[in-house]
């Protein structure tokens, strides 16, 4: 293990030491009022309880893909002893970084509001780095499950001398990523589900019907509300970037393990096993090294009393711009000293991942910020009532979804030219495919404190609907206003951010997909694995399998299974969030009927006399959004297994990049759509258009209500889908190896 | 020539001698009123002009693309000399076929008003004859055009024994196809804009600023309006359907061509000359029998005096249904006839094709009818505002996207195994992809019929605005009204055949897309095509050419080329359908803005003493829908051309099935979404949740104005989409193979 290496372990300790840190800083804050304490524990004990009845099914579910882990590995021999072993601490770690990440979330929200009864510099800082509680604990969670897995497989998987310990290792590790995956499915699907039947419902009875403004403590709901913030956009949000985070770093190790196994195409010479390692251990040591420089970015974000929101944006994007750039020069560095064969093009793959990142940041902001001629056109239309403004609406957002493709597909070829020297050669194919995974590492380095962004929203407006259900004072409002509105704009880049990450990570578990299928292949084909550089036609040993791959399981378009597959992926997208769209409904459905029955049975309730059965609704959209997450869940797990069974690799490569390409194209319409809707509705609150309580008011309301579900539930869960079906394809590939009812027999 | 091909171009003779039938029969029938003899005049200019200005667009649009395929096959020679003349005549046969359609649809109209005057009976049979003149005008015009030109191509292309000659006359006769496909464009296109600008912009300003009823003669946009529906839903849905009719025996012919040029695996004999002159005809055959079954079945659609919903639609279903049923048993007799070597495999196809066709429908019809859950759960979702009834009709839409993409990968997969006889390898290959054709042909073997029924929709509705306007009695309302209830649905589910069969064209163009690959590759690389059997690797000629196809364009799933074309094609998706949704909203915003002017500036308007300016609005929706659709073609044919000039062969392949895929789930989601949406209203209005007038019925209002764009603008423009890409690429294909900036030089 070379020395650089400990650099892993090192920063993932660091992270976690200093998410402890801001956590005992944010406890030692004051709570405030008694009345504030009250509303805070509420909160907390609503998300806790949300919690722990989440973590009842993902244990059941854990349970069952265990043992059908274990089947495949032990019974069957399909798959590596270590893979049940790998899957479980993924799924735990994951689970543990969305309980730290939502305790520090919900202990925090009540001390800001008081913060910010002293300081608008004080409520940003401590809202800041209790988001970064999240962010480091989820990079340093992920950093040291990796670091432990990879310290104690290469222990205990013997010496090759043709590299394929490594590949080994590192295709055991990615089992790791399928319980973050799994995990994440949960919490974004479910978290997603609740927070908006919780919002919907809320609104409906509360604001439309009994006429009480948001965040009224009269409402039952109201708790239910706040609790989904955190269930939805901390604990899920954290959850899908763990993944994404875990998933990328491994699956561009076991590209490079793969890559990097063969020899050069150039001068036909092998590369070693210090260069496999050293490919393998880049995307951990960039990942280790944007982690140090997130906890540098934490300490930079500050701010002066009556800071305006541009210079308030100002100062989070200080921090962030400032990691980015830094990582950029030090990713070159720990390259340089790395010394793989093209590292300079394997560089700017790292630098087009971030770029990419930012281009996908930047273009949701056009399309969803109120500064821009998109929401001001969809408030525009608000003139011409509700319809038009949906039009508009879904319009924009389809439009809108062009501009990220059409960056990861830039993105795509850049990365995979820079990686290859500009060589589009099958011969080549192995280091375009790390490119592709290098630069999905590059986007996501700087996680820790991107997610401190996305961490503090939430955490604000709670503090918000805290200083509001407190009846705190006008100027200590106007400072938790400051923060929320900034906190909406962060949401909705990270939004992007989520997305983008999550389509450019799927990617890389598809190339990885196919170096498994090429192993598997291997191992029954019993191809020459021997001596890597033994030439079959002109090709070394590793192009040759890889053509042999492409012919044998015909994974070309002419294949009706790929083209059927396809079709299935794009059906999957399709029919997940038609069914999360319509959980979000019925969900809300409830929670309307239970908010009217207390607002019957209750006496004094809307007096604010009787307090009322805040548990009860928080129950009650903990159990929608429970049930309602199954269906889904099970097309998501389910669906890639039922192609391998039938169509075999064919139908699931097909199945995978169907899904992918189209999964990102609606996630993005989703969020944009949903995004623009709600700033459009701020806009025309800004006195724009009529202005506050106008029918185009009321029209963009209408716009504003049917944008939740898309830009927090069905949107977000996408992630999870394209991200979890590549996974549960890379997981179960022994099945369609081997068991294919149509696909080629081994 | 085999004698039994002389069927075709009679049927084709036979279907436009019993069009000129129809309607000379329809002209002799008394038109009413002198103020129904005035406003279908209106509707009859208006339809004129906008007809007149969309043909000097596409005039100017084929006299460019004409120059361009001249460039490419006479200054280039990466083109046939007859494609430019073939493209000519395609578009030229199918701007007729939408001429004389709308011509009978709007001289019907009045008369059908007139003709319910007497009885219910007498309007149906005029309204559907009129239907069926646009029919199977349609039909008569494909097989007019495909006789002559093979008839013609047969004589002056040189003779070849290898089997050369009747790949090259397929090659060439697909391009009538591209045609077709520019003239749909520009009717699908600018007709749906058209139609929704003036729909909904004389719903806002008449039924919800002034406050008089739809329909109404003092509303200036009401003839638009009118002749939006003829202009949209007649000449709009027919040249769509010429066009998939046209391209899926084309498409078939050729991969008939192809897949009978050379030697059965089975038994490695050659097919010989007849084999593959039967495989070519064998489609054009079945689609001429189709149309002699449609001419029957047309007069079998009668009904009586006071007949219910239900058996009205039963009359016009006795017609579809019974030559849906024999054209199953005489496809069967020309196939024995033909003797093609598995020809029961063959005729499995073309029966897999026609349910599939009957299964969308049927899809359909339960996601889009108010007897069924989904709509009504969208009508009592009303109880919660017009946000849930968006919610919850996306919800519906997404969810109902999955069964017909389902059907389809059913279908796809059963016409494959069939074809092939239950054989999935590579030698196989092009057996199923004739079948993939051949289900194409079989669902749209009936067109003649089912298009009649299409047409009828908008005459019943114009006859029943001409009824309104006019003033007629109450029991005439009664019959245009159940007339035109009959209407909305055949049209949902004639918008879903529509799709479906769009999507199995596009597949069997894009197959044909691959055969043309090949032949350049044949002739480009000078590969084996002298002697088809000659064995190369232990693989007859042909497959030895797809091996090399596959490898040399690398078109297989690891390459990032084929997934970015892929990303591509799902970006051309949602950026089309998102420029088509805005479309809509800026046109009608100019006709909003004229309707309040005249109601401003005419004296008398409101009172019904002064006429409106009826022309104006037909005007403005006119040069709207001129000025809209530019963008959205531009991006139709651009797209193709320019990833295959940077991307070759794999981003073309790649670009085409995620065009496809992506199209065809999003063309579902909103026709259904669209469609439930229409019905949830209807369904209100009958007296459910509240009933006319009530807050639920004003949501669902707004979910049925949403809807409009959904499903009569962008979702049916997606079927253009879909089928333009695949033949752009087609006719194209020498640029990709040969000027490609990132693919394979040859």
């Amino acid at each position: 293990m070379p020395l650089i290496f400990w650099l892993v372990p090192v920063s993932a300790v660091l992270a976690l030491l200093f998410a402890y840190g801001f956590f005992r800083q944010m406890m030692r804050q004051d709570e405030g009022t008694e009345m504030m304490r009250r509303i805070a524990e509420h909160v907390r004990k609503g998300a806790s309880a949300y919690l722990r009845q989440q973590y009842k099914v993902v244990i059941v579910v854990f349970f069952v893909i265990t043992i059908i882990f274990s089947i495949l590995a032990y019974g069957l021999g399909v798959q590596n002893p270590w893979v049940p072993f790998a899957f479980i601490s993924g799924g735990f770690f994951s689970g543990l970084a969305g309980f730290f990440g939502m305790k520090a979330a919900t202990y925090a929200s009540g001390r800001v509001a008081n913060a910010c009864r002293k300081s608008l510099d004080g409520g940003l800082r401590l809202a800041f780095r209790s988001g970064a509680v999240m962010g480091l604990v989820v990079v340093g969670l992920v950093l040291v499950d990796i670091s432990v897995w990879f310290i104690i497989l290469n222990q205990f998987i013997p010496e090759t001398a043709d590299g394929y310990k490594l590949m080994t290792i590192t295709a055991v590790m990615l089992t790791f990523g399928m319980g973050a995956s799994t995990q994440a499915l949960f919490a974004r699907v479910g978290g997603g589900i609740y927070t908006k039947a919780a919002d919907v419902g809320a609104d409906l009875v509360g604001k439309v019907e009994a006429g009480i403004p948001e965040d009224d403590p009269r409402n039952p709901a109201t708790i239910a509300d706040n609790v989904g913030d955190n269930v939805g956009d901390v604990a899920g949000m954290g959850a899908d970037l763990f993944e994404s985070f875990a998933a990328s770093i491994l699956a561009t190790a076991l590209l490079g393990a793969a890559a990097f196994m063969g020899a050069d195409p150039a001068t036909e010479q092998l590369f070693g096993l210090d260069v496999q390692t050293n490919a393998v251990i880049a995307p951990m040591l960039i990942a280790a090294v944007g982690t140090l420089l997130s906890i540098a970015g934490v300490f930079m974000v500050r701010t002066r009393e009556g800071a305006t929101q541009k210079q308030l944006l100002h100062s989070l994007g200080t921090g962030v711009n400032v990691s980015a750039f830094l990582i950029v020069i030090f990713s070159f560095l720990i390259l340089y000293y790395l010394q793989l064969p093209n590292f300079v093009g394997i560089w700017g793959a790292i630098v087009i991942g971030l770029l990419a990142g930012i281009g996908i940041g930047q273009s949701t902001e056009y399309f969803t910020a109120s500064a821009y001629k998109p929401t001001q056109r969809i408030a525009a239309s608000s003139q011409t009532g509700p319809a038009t403004v949906i039009i508009s609406g879904v319009g924009t957002g389809l439009t809108s979804a062009a501009v990220p493709l059409g960056i990861i597909v830039v993105a795509i070829t850049l990365a995979f030219l820079f990686a290859t020297g500009f060589n589009f050669h099958v011969d080549y194919l192995n280091f375009g495919l790390y490119g592709i995974g290098v630069a999905a590492v590059g986007m996501l380095s700087t996680l820790g404190i991107t997610l401190a962004t996305d961490a503090y929203g939430p955490i604000a407006d709670n503090a918000g609907g805290n200083a509001e259900m407190c009846g705190l004072g006008p100027e200590v409002r106007s400072r938790t206003d400051a923060l929320d509105a900034l906190g909406n704009t962060t949401a909705a880049t990270g939004k992007g951010f989520a997305i983008g990450s999550a389509a450019l990570t799927a990617l890389a578990l598809l190339a990885s997909y196919f170096e498994e299928v090429r192993m598997m292949l291997v191992k029954f084909l019993d191809l020459p694995k021997g001596d890597p550089k033994r030439l079959i036609n002109g090709l070394d040993a590793q192009d040759a399998q890889f053509v042999d791959f492409i012919h044998h399981y015909e994974i070309h378009l002419m294949n009706p299974m790929v083209i059927v597959g396809i079709f299935l992926g794009v059906m999957a997208v399709f029919l997940f969030s038609g069914i999360t769209m319509n959980a979000v409904g019925r969900a809300a459905q409830k929670m309307v009927d239970e908010v009217r029955r207390q607002f019957k049975t209750i006496d004094g309730i809307l007096e604010g006399e009787a307090e009322p059965d805040y548990a009860r609704c928080v129950e009650i959209s903990t159990k929608g959004a429970q049930r309602e997450m199954m269906v889904p869940s099970l097309v998501a797990l389910l669906i890639p297994v039922i192609v391998g069974l039938i169509f075999g690799v064919a139908g699931v490569t097909g199945l995978l990049i169907g899904t992918i390409s189209s999964g990102f194209a609606l996630a993005i319409f989703m969020a944009n759509a949903g995004g623009a809707w709600d700033n459009a509705k701020k806009y025309v609150e800004e006195g724009h258009f009529g202005g506050k309580g106008s029918e185009g008011h009321k029209a963009t309301i209408i716009g504003d209500t049917v944008g939740d579900p898309f830009k927090d539930t069905s949107g977000p869960s996408l992630n999870i889908l394209i991200k979890l079906m590549v996974m549960a394809s890379v997981v179960t590939v022994g099945i369609a190896v081997s068991y294919s009812l149509l696909g080629p027999s081994l």
